[in-house]
């Protein structure tokens, strides 16, 4: 089976791999893809119990714009700064077939978000990885001479926690001739955001998604803001129909109840706190984070064994397997009980062996 | 404003224009866009209603295994030969990312979906338009000569409603070498499919949509049948997450209840046989349907004014404004009611003026 007929670039490449995700019913404490431990706003739940048939029947409208209405109200921008989509991954998706183009180059600071490279590949891009300077500081001189169509920073970052100060995101945009795209799936962790740079910055481009701030991860759905001919471009480039109608009400209704979400993600930061203090004490080398995980150095430097023996607990946690990561584990916070959880399942398996 | 950081493909492309979609309370007979005019199954609202914020919290299972395994029963082939997407426009935006390579060439049978130059464009990928045959036979000769990467053939095709017996794909399945997608999203109310032809081509990808069939065009859902082999190719192109958890529940709820579905189908045929037997009597030229649509002549061959002339009555249907087109209007086949106002709406505006 040749497969003669399948594009070559696909033919040798493997997909991204996305984390574990153990059915609904599996009894596990699930740390692992930084879902936000809280359900959603009870007013998610209302606007999708008052679907109606006629909702469902009917194509959706094709912009989204009852989500883009309540969102332009939240952020204090106009409806055609926004462009939504099926998850911030269809939004990434996007904003690469928009800006980089077969054969030209996609830089990112590294490590960070591994789909990067994949979309990459996906559009017969090459790819530019300069490392963080230290202390996770924006490599800027090394991303503007990288030449490439577009840098992508993932601010806060994955899978470190680490954040990037505005200002020097403002200094690489003012720098950089191509598209910076700043995917803020944590944004709604961290102190503070880019969505002020939208209005100077012609080129960049910010992304968010519902996953993490506000529980719907398996509503699939995100958002773009930026200068609104730019974001008439990214319009050619999605699929007509890229959200349902179902999911346009809900994320409609979880960004216009501010006041539930700002609630959870403050228990959520302060969990974090707790959680990195308790790492600490523990001997865990925990990397600063304003995200909703901790990226963490285990005593022995062994993330694979901590990831296999919290796993043996029923405890899914984040391990990669790439040099200057398998030495840590990323743990997403999750309500107090499940953080307890993690903290005991640790001191399990690094307490000194008991003389019998 | 230059927006030299956009690719220049994307820069210098018009978007695909999807057809016009008014809010739900807007009192409109909607025959323009190809909906299924009968609500979806209860099956679905219920599987809706049942939602539980774990659903929403969490991320959705990555391969839509719920839906796969309800569509593997009815379909009679395992989950492996099935990929879910984000709408069948996903699955045709997977599709052309898995077997069009940049500066390669896709190739269709003319006219057909118009969604197809703006996948190939956004590409980068060559176009070649094979007119169809007389009689709308499959220009097999010329497809094969096209060395084309991939065939697109719309089956029954739209705007024209006609159908391509199985046995013709077989044939240029078996002559040509690149990959031939039958997009079937009208093959449920056609006498035929090309379902069986997957088990012996290997070339051969057959993509549904729940939009036409099940009622769920707002929902967006969509699947295409291969070897196992050739999904999993198309496995790794599409995004990890694309169809949200609500979407595979309803998708699975509406093709397990094959019954209600059915009925409807028998409904909407019998309908379009009276339809198309009142224009003809009124002057009109119909193409023979196996769809839920039909595509017709105007009397006077202006298919603009008698667009204009029925959208003055709130009655919506298609006009394409293409050479060849121009002369006919799309009229999708609606509920009784609303196929008599239709009838009558074209009555009004073709009547001959009375002397006063």
């Amino acid at each position: 089976m040749s497969l003669t007929f399948v594009r070559s670039t696909v033919r040798e490449m493997h997909g991204y791999t996305p984390g574990e995700q153990p059915g609904v019913g599996e009894r596990v404490v699930k740390l692992n893809t930084n879902e936000n431990p809280f359900p959603p706003s009870p007013a998610v739940l209302r606007a999708i119990q008052e679907i109606e048939p006629e909702h469902l029947r009917r194509y959706p409208n094709p912009t989204a714009d009852v989500f883009r209405d309540a969102a332009a109200k939240v952020l204090g921008v106009t409806r055609d700064h926004l462009i939504a989509g099926n998850g911030s991954d269809d939004i990434l998706t996007i904003a690469t077939r928009t800006f980089v183009a077969p054969g030209q180059t996609l830089a990112y600071p590294d490590p960070t978000y591994s789909l990067y490279p994949v979309l990459a590949r996906l559009e017969d891009a090459k790819v530019v990885e300069i490392p963080w300077e230290p202390g996770y500081q924006l490599p800027i001189d090394g991303l503007v001479k990288s030449k490439a169509a577009a840098v992508y920073v993932a601010n806060p970052n994955a899978p470190t926690g680490t954040f990037v100060p505005p200002a020097q995101i403002a200094e690489l945009a003012s720098a950089f001739k191509g598209l910076v795209l700043v995917d803020e799936a944590y944004a709604d962790f961290a102190d503070d955001n880019c969505l002020a740079l939208v209005k100077k910055h012609e080129n960049v481009v910010v992304s968010r998604t519902f996953s993490k701030a506000y529980s719907l991860a398996g509503m699939r759905f995100g958002y773009a803001i930026a200068q609104p001919h730019v974001i008439a471009e990214m319009m050619k480039v999605k699929d007509s129909y890229n959200c349902d109608a179902v999911a346009m009400l809900a994320a409609a209704a979880a960004i216009a109840d501010q006041e539930y979400a700002k609630e959870r993600w403050e228990q959520i930061k302060s969990e974090r706190a707790r959680v990195s203090a308790e790492l600490e004490k523990m001997g865990w080398d925990v990397l600063p984070s304003q995200a909703n995980f901790v990226f963490a150095r285990t005593p022995d430097a062994r993330g694979h064994d901590a990831y296999q023996g919290l796993k043996a607990q029923g405890i899914l946690v984040r391990f990669f397997n790439k040099p200057g990561l398998a030495d840590k584990i990323r743990i997403t916070i999750g309500q107090s009980h499940e953080n307890n959880a993690l903290l005991a399942g640790i001191k399990a398996i690094t307490a000194p062996a008991q003389v019998a």
